[in-house]
């Protein structure tokens, strides 16, 4: 059982900076997200793209938003349960709860923040009947561990830019790679089409397109795949193959969250009116592009706000008797739990004779 | 008449954050404030002094923070009114709004975003009677062009680092500097407190310590100050010079903005509930620190998220028939009223044959 103060929900730039404040009131955090790596959207979707609407950075881009972030929050050692969602939650008679992921591991808080986004991000399937069988039996659909692919023989499935980087990526890994997309075009960056090129040119990127998968097949573990090209069944190819990756993009979904008894309005939770961003469930906040309240803008600012003020009513819930005072970080510096201590250089008070 | 979309009064972080956001909305804004410079507090008080709780930076100098606030806004053209102080407000009958400052500058916008901090930094004046006298008339409190004591006599009164870096700077500017302390220690960097006593040591700054003003004379102009030294009478030091710089600090004050009409709860401005930060006069909103709120936290952080939440309320009283939608800079990129546009790099769409 895993223990924290605040246990946090989404592990985005909304949940990462709730770690800062929290651990500014002495509060520790431990962080769950269905992605392998910290910084949700920004990390999976677009970590090259840049965001322009982050106070005080002209331009930064949303990996380096990310990496910033965690930096910031290193000296108040967060947990991270990664890779694992979020699934049911049980509030015990002394009104703390119990928050268990789809992989088993409980955790235990005082308070909950869901910083969950637009939701976990589910991968887009490809419509073949059997796939589910082979999940995780050789079919993936998000790259957790590329040394997995060492010397195996992959198809990706896709044409943007995760299927382009992916493709390069795993030709110098895989023993053989082979991508194939429904059409001709790629849609993505272009030295990472021209990449591919290069790779197909020198056979180290097996291209099959215009095709699709049409079968996957296998006993215990996938062993082939069937693919059909010019969408002619005289255009049939069996491949064989140890893994097979559709990467045709991430949806958000709310996800079991939305069985949490929680008061949902057009696939957000409500919170109170903006004061703590508490939910109808006392001890449960929401806070970023989940949450939904008179006014509110899905901006990544507007979650550094509210994390901020929630962690403020976090306190209180976890120590009623306690009044915490407000102490600028430029005045008192900020102590981290790993003994770090970071302050502006004092004023030194010195006689000139 | 200067005219504009929002009138922010107050250029401090969340006043200059507020004239990006308006940008995204294509409204103009303008900005008045009492200090020579943009950056409030954070560039006349401490621009030397980290900052730890601004999210994404884990470590960033007040003085760093404003020059990026003035990079990323400055596509949007802001005005500035400087070292005006707003004085009196006017509705007119059409819902608009004028401001008129201390030196009669008037502006003229339908919406006005009170962003004044903890109001108007007044300095603190040393108790000689006459002083009033000779303001701007030979006595400053605020050092605003430095040229002006060229070639001149100036004697500066202080013991903190405003009074010693001044010192240091005008020691290569004016023709004798005399720095006045009423006590023998200094307090500021080490640095600032090192640099004087160098140039004490080569008579390039007359020290005089333990001392105080006593009195200022002069007719038209100010011609001479009385310094009283170990606060005897027989220590008495006439000394002719051409300015006399008290640099005892600034205070807060909320100034004129308190005569307005809005309702003032322990000094800061009461918004509506924290939905838009409205005050009690229609089209005139508060944020950042002089406002109030139940659970408002005065942090720079929460002045971004209220500045950004205003500025949509503000597009809907401009333009109340508009609905405006709302796209991410990651997505929409951002256009500049100066023809500047930044955007992230399109994919491409290409063929691999």
């Amino acid at each position: 059982m895993i223990k924290t103060d605040i246990l946090i929900i989404g592990a985005g730039p909304t949940g990462l900076f709730t770690v800062f404040e929290a651990g500014l009131l002495k509060l520790k955090c431990h962080l769950i997200d269905a992605l392998p790596q910290p910084g949700g959207q920004c990390s999976e979707i677009y970590p090259k793209k840049p965001i322009y609407d982050i106070p005080a950075f002209p331009e930064v881009l949303a990996g380096d938003l990310v990496n910033n972030l965690m930096e910031q929050i290193k000296a108040f050692e967060p947990g991270f349960t990664l890779g694992e969602r979020a699934q049911t939650i049980d509030k015990l008679d002394d009104g703390t709860f119990i928050v268990t992921t789809n992989k088993g591991t409980k955790h235990h808080a005082p308070v909950v923040a869901i910083a969950g986004g637009l939701g976990s991000f589910e991968p887009r399937k490809p419509p073949i009947a059997n796939i589910a069988n082979f999940e995780d039996k050789g079919v993936e659909y998000i790259i957790r561990d590329p040394e997995l692919y060492r010397d195996k023989k992959v198809v990706i499935a896709g044409g943007g830019d995760s299927a382009l980087d992916w493709s390069i990526f795993l030709a110098d890994v895989a023993s053989e790679v082979t991508l194939v997309h429904r059409r001709n075009e790629f849609r993505g960056a272009l030295d990472s089409v021209d990449r591919v090129k290069e790779l197909k040119d020198i056979g180290k990127i097996n291209l099959i397109t215009p095709a699709e998968i049409d079968q996957v097949n296998g006993n215990e573990k996938l062993e082939s795949v069937l693919i059909r090209k010019n969408n002619e069944a005289s255009e049939e190819i069996l491949l064989e193959v140890d893994h097979f990756i559709p990467l045709f993009g991430l949806s958000p979904k709310l996800g079991p969250i939305a069985d949490w008894g929680l008061e949902i309005e057009k696939n957000a939770i409500k919170v109170n009116n903006s004061l703590d961003y508490q939910t109808n469930i006392p001890g449960i906040y929401a806070i970023g592009d989940v949450n939904t309240y008179p006014g509110k803008l899905k901006l990544i600012l507007c979650g550094f706000h509210e994390a901020t003020l929630m962690c403020q009513s976090a306190y209180q819930r976890i120590f009623p008797d306690k009044k915490y005072v407000m102490k600028y970080t430029t005045v008192g510096g900020v102590t981290g739990f790993d003994g770090t201590k970071k302050e502006a250089p004092k004023a030194v008070v010195k006689a000139i004779n």
